[in-house]
């Protein structure tokens, strides 16, 4: 008889948008781990901390930025290791995961190396992508629209043929890429129909309209949204004023 | 001083995955709207059923099936005046919303009739998409993957090309075209990569490997799942054993 390893989506940043869920299994788990930079506080501890206890055995799973874009293997193995201990001695591991653990997340990395050997269960969350279009004020899709989530990171010119293909489009992991999609963007003739967003749900979120982002850099937690869809209406809603 | 309206996400089914913010509001509202057949029970007020009171004024916005697939203008006319109504009266009301509100949901016809002259909040929720991959135990998207999400009454070839340029794919909206577009996948050589799901998170949910699936007709209710990205042992992972 062993534990059982559950990953736990938290939602866009709100600790409100933690779902009944999984605040039920964060509860009741003996231990919570979760990714953490190597210097300041981890996001998704943050968002759970108003429901951590001081009984919960807590792990850290210290990923340093300088290899957020590689696999981080040795960091992963070791985590794994680590929380495996916990399962063979019919402990139940919560993973913390921002948003939606397999929408883009590192959770990902501990699945693949413990979901063979033990009972795990995925408590899916509310995605940023779905937060942001609420906070904008403007339908993510509708009707027969065609979604494309784009991550920044990605060549020009396939972000560009990615762009032209679709009706709705979230690009995320915008980070450093900032300047050069919104350069995209407007080649393309679509900023006016570009909502940008960052730390969206906290209190320290920021919404634009594309057209008036201030700065040329945004953090790695932020997304832009382009709807040009079946839904024209859409199109003439007024972007938010910003929202500093 | 008028009443304020809220679209508030209710998640896949299961009434547990909704958020905290959304069970809060939903509590608190005196008006409670809500899309209905014309014939059977509205699935959104079943996700919602454990959390409302006989003091809420219930609004069923009835949408008859036959309309389904063409605006049905004059239903959200009058829902959106009945609406209007209570909030003229200062009553706050909330529209319960199966998934996510602006995730191709029908709030949208009423935010497009309602939000220029009310207060108005959207609460974001679980994406069916979101549960299916938890469900299915395959990660959705990784890395800088490309995740589209394709309605299924598009033509063969424009389904065809959204696959081809995508990591990750879900397929919403099955229904009656599922034989037609499980064709099109195998011809694609991608049936082992693709899972089908129906009725997520609810007690009579389906899982199967695309290939196990054994009907040619799926409920409105279904999605298929393909990955095909970076992140190569997604694609070894077993698809799980048929659970009906």
């Amino acid at each position: 008889m062993a534990g059982k390893l559950y990953g736990i989506g938290l939602g866009p940043g709100d600790s409100e948008l933690i779902t009944l869920k999984a605040l039920r299994i964060l509860r009741a788990a003996p231990v919570v781990a979760y990714p953490a930079p190597d210097t300041g506080e981890s996001f998704a501890r943050q968002i759970a901390a108003p429901f951590l206890s001081d009984e919960q055995k807590e792990i850290p799973i210290i990923v340093p930025m300088r290899v957020e874009r590689f696999p981080a293997q040795k960091i992963y193995d070791q985590a794994a290791h680590a929380i495996s201990e916990h399962l063979k001695h019919d402990r139940d591991v919560v993973v913390l995961c921002e948003g939606d653990p397999f929408f883009y997340g590192s959770f990902m990395y501990l699945y693949e190396r413990l979901a063979d050997e033990f009972d795990c269960e995925i408590v899916p969350g509310v995605s940023s992508m779905m937060a942001g279009a609420a906070v904008l004020g403007r339908p993510l899709a509708a009707r027969n629209d065609v979604l494309t989530v784009i991550p920044a990171p990605l060549p020009d010119e396939d972000i560009k043929t990615q762009i032209e293909k679709s009706d709705a489009i979230a690009i995320i992991k915008v980070g450093r890429h900032f300047e050069r999609v919104a350069k995209l963007i407007e080649d393309m003739g679509l900023t006016d129909q570009a909502g940008y967003l960052e730390r969206i749900s906290l209190p320290e979120q920021k919404v634009y309209p594309l057209a008036d982002m201030p700065a040329k850099k945004a953090p790695y937690f932020s997304l832009i949204l382009i709807y040009k869809g079946a839904e024209d209406w859409v199109e003439t809603l007024p972007l938010p004023n910003p929202q500093v």
